[in-house]
């Protein structure tokens, strides 16, 4: 759902152009430089067919015209002002980078909110691509590329503002019984989501944020996720996560009806065709937020650990029968499309049901209301070859009772791909809403 | 220099257009949306100027038009036939993943040719798009997005062939005073410099060829770096590292003869400008590799920790003292241009050297014959906020002895930026040729 490319078309020149599929990377140049080196080895004989440090297309039916991005999406940039932080609805960046604080021990109100105006001016700033004043190397946010900085507070950071503003829900989860978590990774007063499509300018970002904050906190602990790169595939395709599944299927488009409703908690009165399939939703998901959270959301982030070598000995009709979907297009097993309904009723010819009732989109979705909606922004991460693979599992929505409780409940209930997943890391925050200039991340609750 | 996207144009459309830079991004849907969330609070009043998961770009002066870069840039391939290995000539991509393995004790030569020709299967079928044939996951190989795969040599490993085959160069550099080694870091009888623009085809691939590896070698060290995105900024731009410097200034271009002189060892008669311009060089830089090296190189992989927290307390002025060049446009404190040659007589109107002689820029440059080039492939490493960050330096050159040492010896002895920086990582690589369908990497070495 990359709007910002509405109303802008590429044309390719036809000549030399890489559109049309080749079966060799073949110039002039890697000619004359193949020719070159073949005159001083027995390795290399044949000409034909090399092309030195020339990249071409796949021939894959889905390759695209290679396109000049010289500088295409460097200075792109997500709004920091506006009702709702961005990184939420904002079409996720190729990486994350979660940045998890504590607060010194003693920090009062008042120094917290020092921190969170200096931090909402550098992340204003640095969002626009400008060094903040005090960067050193402002040339290193001068290519945005999509940057966003969500901020998300904690338990501890919210009773500095007031013991009766803090919301029953935040605070750890109830436990599960699939819950392997370290003690560690559940900790934290203030998140920084840092999200961009250049990994540059990000590790800068971070850098600046957490000199920020190196006076007022220490660091909880911290992540980094990744997704595709900006770019890489078609717009408005659902990603894959290291299973090799589309991850994100039934997630309320950005800037849809849906996503207010389901996310910002904001009834509008009307349905999406996603969201109606499961009959009338309520109007008022958002309506046990406080007051200082209106236009904000709530973020349950789950660190979720993927053995993939026990995965890779599952083989494919096994892994779809624990999933509920094809692996290849993500259809639901009783469909063809990715998108289609799941048919929880479907059953093949020997009356057996297509989809598992133990599978996982039949348990995440089957037999729940129409409160039952998350927005899941995800990234993975594999730390280096025998290190640690998984999931970032960002969930966003109004309620974390009445809409991530029960899907959670009823997944660590049964589920099949439980087998393969254990969450080692679970955190709950308050996404406090967006702000106008002037104003800092977190006015409402100190000042509202 | 990127040059597939040669002969391609792009043209963007007049309306609506984001090519023109624009004070707020502002559209009517983000003014329906602005005005719902509104009407539920307090904290945003005003419209204007609320841009809801709307990108834009910023208005620098160098802000390019945003395109449509759907599927763009994930079809592109880089060759994996070829007289060269691809991923030394090849523009550097955006992330680079190595992986240096120990054989395990007991391997013998037959074994290892075993596991390179597996190797180079996987890597010929990942770098062009599709998944080898054991890939449980083959859909996370169909964005290829510039996958290279680059093998490098350690002693162990030719030393399997044969004593007599092993370069007197192959194994640990000299000691420098500056140099505080984790001997950890400075092992490893096969390289893996797995090198590409998506993050998550790049996990897949270091993946799957640890997984052809893991029965015949362990993980000796494995380190993940950065640059800009694909497409994040202009092309052909040199790009930066952490301490904000430009880095790679004096690279001999991609495709160039320099480069075929001065990288792959091979005399062709002529010159460059760039290279002209310390006089002319000789033509057999290559002479010393062993023949089973033909179309080869050599890689020598720093990792040199920067020290950004004391960075951050040298003002600018200091740091271009000590860089010899601005930090801003990476000239020379003796011109005007990044690629201003740098003129180390030039007097100020106090008679001062414009460029110090202690000065990186001159350290490394002057002084020394026109044999001391080589190629710097270099890539950002920070792993955290508090955590260490640096530069893998990878250098490449036809002849260690006459080409990077004699620089490493000078910048060892004084250079004002050794104050911030310390290598910590150390190796060198054999860098074999490239080969032709049927062959496998590291042919020449045990049937040449």
């Amino acid at each position: 759902m990359t709007r910002w490319t509405t109303g802008n078309t590429v044309t390719t020149e036809s000549e030399p152009s890489d559109s049309a599929p080749r079966p060799h990377g073949f110039s002039r140049r890697g000619l004359i430089a193949s020719a070159a080196a073949a005159g001083g080895t027995g390795v290399v004989g044949a000409v034909a067919g090399f092309g030195i440090g020339r990249s071409r297309v796949t021939d894959r039916a889905e390759a695209a015209p290679s396109r000049d991005l010289s500088g295409a999406n460097g200075p792109l940039t997500e709004p920091f002002y506006g009702p709702h932080q961005s990184g939420v609805e904002t079409p996720p960046q190729a990486h994350a980078h979660f940045l998890a604080l504590t607060l010194k021990t003693g920090i009062k109100a008042a120094e917290v909110v020092r921190w969170l105006r200096l931090l909402t001016a550098d992340a204003a700033a640095l969002t626009q691509g400008s060094g903040p004043l005090a960067d050193s190397e402002p040339e290193l946010a001068h290519d945005p590329a999509r940057l966003t900085v969500t901020f998300g507070f904690g338990r501890g950071l919210v009773k500095l503002a007031g013991q009766k503003l803090v919301p029953t829900w935040l605070g750890p989860l109830e436990k599960f019984s699939i819950d392997d978590l370290d003690p560690e990774r559940c900790t934290g007063d203030l998140l920084l989501q840092i999200c961009g499509d250049d990994p540059l300018t990000l590790a800068h970002a971070r850098r600046m944020l957490w000199k920020d904050s190196r006076n007022f906190a220490e660091v909880a602990w911290q992540r980094e996720g990744f997704r595709r790169s900006y770019g890489s595939q078609g717009e408005g395709k659902t990603q894959r996560n290291l299973f090799g599944q589309l991850d994100g299927t039934a997630n309320p488009g950005s800037g849809s009806e849906d996503f207010a409703r389901i996310i910002w908690g904001q009834g509008t009165g009307r349905t999406d065709a996603v969201y109606s399939a499961r009959g009338e939703p309520p109007d008022n998901l958002g309506a046990h937020l406080p007051d200082w959270m209106r236009g904000g959301t709530t973020l349950v982030l789950r660190d979720i650990a993927m053995n993939l070598d026990t995965w890779d000995k599952a083989d494919r009709p096994a892994r779809e029968f624990a999933t509920g979907r094809t692996l290849d297009r993500g259809a639901p097993l009783s469909g063809t499309d990715e998108f289609d309904v799941p048919g929880f009723g479907a059953v093949d010819r020997r009356g057996l049901t297509k989809i598992s009732a133990a599978s996982h989109v039949a348990r995440a979705r089957d037999g729940l209301g129409p409160e039952a909606q998350i927005h899941r922004r995800t990234f993975n991460y594999e730390t280096g070859a025998e290190e640690g693979a998984g999931l970032l599992f960002a969930s966003f929505q109004a309620d974390i009772e009445r809409q991530f409780l029960p899907i959670q409940r009823r997944l660590a209930e049964v589920d099949l791909l439980n087998e393969w997943t254990t969450p080692i890391g679970s955190t709950v925050w308050a996404i406090p809403p967006g702000i106008e200039e002037g104003e800092y991340i977190g006015q409402s609750l100190f000042e509202g």
